[in-house]
């Protein structure tokens, strides 16, 4: 959303922000200069599912930037006031007009670069009454044989993808955690 | 930190900000009436850690409010630029002066109320040589019959034990995801 360390002008008067670091702190904030309220910024959730009917899953092909085109999972920043898994079936809802039963929480990735932490829970598809959201340009179930694994937008989707089928195969659905380092990030083709 | 809705100024331009819906949105956003720039609330995630050593616990005593005086474990907001377990050794280490080894993730708390999502992890407290960081008031092991209950600062705190002597006496430490809700809170004795 908003570049870190990019706060110029105090939310609560309008006045000139500079970054030092407060007496009882050991980082610079975002310090307003006229009434000396101190502006935190922290990661953000990205919070969404992975959408299961039978045997296929659900993606979304992205109609916004970043990775406009490629194919995600339904997922998008968490808002306030809910819960990490009402979130996730919201953004189920908004990006792909899908009813979900929300399941385990599945995959939890640090993203420190982008300072977002992407969190998804498995999910049962409640009906095929699905279709694209506002930011999506198609919605489509895909077999793991059909899966477009070179049109895939992030690699958060990459490894949820692998370790379902991985799971799948075993029969063992286990949590993964795991950190995305720039050099991960799958080159756009 | 600071309250949701409550921003005044555009942290671009310092202009005036008004609660409204953008055209492509479905709820309120800060949006500001100069230059137009909308400005986005949104849960913060706060990290933390169990250590143990041998068949004790590590809380801090809180020297700062909410909840000064009661017993909690190490944790706070995960800063910009850290993974979850980064964030949550780090909080350990200025809670407690304790270094740990972070291991499993192990409770993830959605407090909606107060837009936060409590992350925890189990960990192995390395050596015995802790002490109360700038914003406690004392460190302790407690074994398991010593714990404090009456005095602990939050749900997630009373969960987090709750759930660990548990698992503990079963002899299999499984994840646990939670919603803390506003009466759920411990009442201050």
């Amino acid at each position: 959303m908003f570049a870190p360390r990019s706060i110029k002008h105090c939310r609560a008067c309008g006045g000139e922000v500079r970054y030092q670091t407060p007496a009882d702190d050991n980082r610079d904030r975002a310090t307003c200069l006229v009434c000396t309220t101190i502006h935190y910024e922290n990661p953000l959730n990205v919070v969404g599912t992975l959408p299961v009917w039978e045997d296929k899953v659900l993606l979304c092909r992205r109609a916004i930037e970043p990775r406009h085109g490629l194919w995600t999972v339904p997922a998008g920043f968490m808002e306030n006031g809910e819960t990490t898994f009402q979130g996730a079936a919201r953004e189920t809802l908004e990006e792909a007009n899908a009813r979900v039963e929300v399941g385990q929480l599945y995959a939890l990735y640090n993203i420190p670069h982008i300072n977002q932490v992407y969190i998804l829970f498995r999910a049962r598809l409640l009906d095929l009454d699905f279709s694209a959201g506002a930011e999506t340009l198609e919605t489509a179930l895909f077999a793991e044989r059909d899966i477009p694994w070179e049109k895939l937008a992030f690699a958060t989707v990459r490894n949820t993808l692998t370790h379902y089928y991985s799971d799948r195969a075993a029969g063992d659905y286990k949590f993964h955690m795991g950190t995305i380092e720039p050099l991960a990030r799958p080159v756009r083709t």
